[in-house]
């Protein structure tokens, strides 16, 4: 064949095709081009402010604007469908489906109303209506100090700043009600002047600030973690001021930390049966992450449970804040090449088997605490019994510390398995001493398991009047909860917003 | 520039050099080519028989000739180097590094000797020398039947054929002595007639068989499992004729066979101190890695075990069986993307964990035999005991399921640690039934706890004379097992080797 040339000088009519054929071609990659621009456009056109706001405008809302597609989705941290398998509504009482709770936490306010967790956007309404935080009607008090609002909403980091952090925590949880009412939100974990991640609670940065690690200098993708683990960890209130105090100055493990609630003898409650000085864990789910597989690989909470999302050609995180077993496509199934169903069967299997030594663990705490119950009733003395008493305080903190973890059996399934055994042996030690003390009293037998079948069993068993407490509660959601609303809706017109 | 064509029948010298550097292209072409064909034919060459030999040949060398790089990779399973990093020797006496074993063991050959698994080039060696198999001189026989040879030679397959199974596993251990000379070897895992994998032992079939599970038609990446699985699993020798038998009927987990066990009141034997009915288990490794995520991701022991080699152009399975952590670049790293030090670091936490609530189970074990001594010592009866020495059997068979199982804690940590926490319990529930029972004599305290701090004082404090023992099994050595391996040579010759 001749080169194009000669054939174009012997055929003219060969080169209009190809000046046709390039015309085409340059058409298309016009079009192409413009679809470029254009998501670009709107990519950037998503990222314009909208407003102007204060750096700790509490109200999502109105950073919303701002931020439309995070706002939506993070609303959707409503949904409760993910309950829907257990028992078809958008509760599940933990007490109800467990009633031994009841007996563990005897003397304290879990025993009073305990529910699976819920997203972030129901932060504020729980709080009011859970029993925990009483009724304070009638000049009468909330048995909760205001340091309990701490993790529940963007208007802490506004109060603290007003009234400094230490005075934020004192006084009782009912005298901050009308000033602590949007839930948890941007302002908790975004500096409003360039959306950067920071530390909003000053107890994170503290603890840190006491192990002597500079958290200030740390990766983007370890603030993906930092962020959440401002409340997701262990904690606890701190001397008559209630401050909010991470019990980290010998580490993170469950060890470290009953070392320090020891040395410096903390209780949380003394229990009513046993009469043991016990502690109620929180939710040390950063620290049991941090021991597990996915952690030692560089994985933040975010990577799973905030995973990236693609709308209108912007790329984004979501912001519906959800277990990553709702959506495994865009979590697991970046890195792991199993089926859907494969991966869930895994992550049950972990679960599964962590349960069923969970569960003995319980059983063994309520053996226990009756049994100290008997041996006090028989006339045992503290010098008998203080040993034994520490036993129940440490085996429950081992029980507490994995089952009150948020995704512990899966985030670190091992390390929650060594910690059950020890908790298990802990607790049979207990009981092996009291079945001393009790045979030097002649009563050398099994002490009778109570019957607590039914959460109403249970709490009727260590004297709860529930009623009593319902009729507070309902009450206090009439009569003080609206007025809290309404006053601070009407401060909230006063903060400055401008439209850009 | 004008068309190659135009320019040469311008200037003719450039089409010369064109062609010249045709040649020099065609020329490494060839090479190229040439070396490839070669690699090939070392690789055909490699897979030409020098030597037919008989279906059951069991001298491993006679194998060799045909097969030299799997032959020359196997011999090397005679390495003990891994061993040096604990005591810079060849063995390891677990006994000496954890005699709590010895009073664990009392009453069963365990107790006289324990040393760390070697290769399985060692295996005739360490079979005459271990002092469990006793010394059969002068007429005495040693307490072990023919049955411990199963899985120890490439002479057990011939002498099956020949004997027929069951009449194999009856008779005194020393009845074939100077029969199964040869260490574990080709025979085991390969048909002589194709190499293909196949069982050569009857006891898996025949549990597989029972539980209804057709193994002929499994793929070949199930077969790099089951060949293992023929010695890697756990077994008893059942009723007076020792028959070789997989407690498999219920299921392989420790529950499952708990239960055969228990319907079929096995026990291996009285333990002298507690008197209680015990297990030992064997080594349950395939049961506990089919628990673990390897095994459910597909993989196959000989997968980390014996990974592909390359050599002189052929690739083959390296036959030197050893652990991974002794070769992560062509194990864990082929799926794996971390660095060496950081996978060895994972593989260490997770059985550091499990061992951690291991030794605990073994301290509890130790005290509850102490105890249940104790209480006989002080006259308890039957009933009040055997409720008591089920517990310890329980207990103690599942300490043994995740100790005696290689690898366990890696290839299955979670579910070594819910053993474990199982474990635990029920040794607990045991010595508080204990505690009760003590008190009922009046004895209501703690029972000393034995010094047990040396190998030496455990078999003394459980009364082995151990001097005695070494010094027939020395006389042994040195007056039979000659005589048994110049009988097997004068044997072996008269086998049929025919050169190719």
């Amino acid at each position: 064949m001749k080169p194009l040339s000669e054939q174009i000088k012997e055929k003219p009519w060969k080169g209009w095709i190809l000046f046709l054929f390039t015309i085409v071609v340059v058409f298309f990659l016009g079009i192409l081009a413009s679809s470029i621009i254009e998501r670009r456009a709107e990519a950037v056109f998503a990222y314009t402010p909208k407003v102007e706001h204060g750096q700790w405008e509490p109200r999502n809302d109105v950073w919303g604007e701002n931020f439309p597609r995070q706002y939506n989705r993070f609303l959707q941290t409503v949904d409760t469908s993910f309950m829907s398998k257990y028992n078809g509504s958008a509760e599940r009482d933990m007490l109800e489906e467990d009633p031994r709770l009841v007996v563990l936490w005897a003397g304290y306010g879990f025993a009073k109303e305990y529910n699976q967790g819920k997203g972030h956007e129901h932060a504020i309404d729980d709080m009011r209506k859970i029993l925990r935080t009483g009724a304070p009607v009638d000049g009468k008090s909330s048995p909760m100090p205001n340091t309990c609002w701490t993790c529940k909403s963007p208007d802490v980091p506004r109060k603290m700043q007003e009234m400094g952090v230490a005075e934020f925590y004192k006084g009782k949880w009912e005298t901050l009600g009308p000033e602590v009412v949007n839930n948890i939100g941007c302002v908790d974990c975004h500096d409003a002047q360039n959306m950067n991640l920071r530390i909003s609670r000053p107890a994170l940065a503290e603890a840190y600030d006491r192990m002597e690690i500079d958290i200030n200098t740390v990766s983007h993708q370890d603030m993906r973690k930092l962020t959440c683990a401002q409340c997701h960890v262990e904690y606890y209130f701190k001397g008559d001021g209630k401050y909010l105090t991470f019990p980290w100055d010998n580490g993170t493990s469950v060890e470290a930390m009953e070392v320090y609630y020891d040395e410096y003898k903390i209780k949380d409650w003394t229990h009513t049966i046993s009469k043991a000085p016990m502690l109620k864990a929180q939710h040390p789910d950063f620290e049991l992450f941090e021991t597990g597989i996915h952690a030692q690989r560089g994985l933040a909470c975010a990577d799973c449970h905030m995973p990236y999302l693609n709308e209108g050609g912007q790329k984004f995180t979501d912001h519906k804040i959800q277990s990553p077993l709702n959506n495994i496509a865009n979590t697991c199934q970046v890195c792991h090449r199993e089926e859907t169903t494969e991966l869930l069967a895994n992550v049950y299997e972990r679960q599964d088997k962590i349960k069923q030594n969970r569960d003995k663990l319980e059983e063994l705490l309520v053996r226990a605490h009756v049994e100290a119950g008997k041996a006090w009733a028989l006339g045992a003395n503290e010098n008998q019994m203080n040993v034994i008493l520490q036993d129940i305080r440490h085996a429950q903190w081992r029980w507490d510390y994995v089952a009150a973890s948020h995704g512990g059996s899966f985030h670190s399934p091992i390390e929650c398995g060594r910690i059950l055994s020890t908790g298990i042996n802990i607790a049979q030690e207990a009981r092996l001493k009291l079945a001393r003390v009790l045979a030097s009293f002649d009563y050398n037998q099994e002490v009778p398991y109570p019957d607590i079948t039914t959460k109403a069993k249970a709490q009727k068993y260590i004297g709860l009047d529930i009623d009593n407490m319902n009729a507070q509660k309902e009450r206090f959601l009439k009569e003080v909860v609206p007025a809290w609303d309404k006053e601070a809706a009407k401060r909230e017109k006063t903060y400055k917003i401008k439209n850009l």
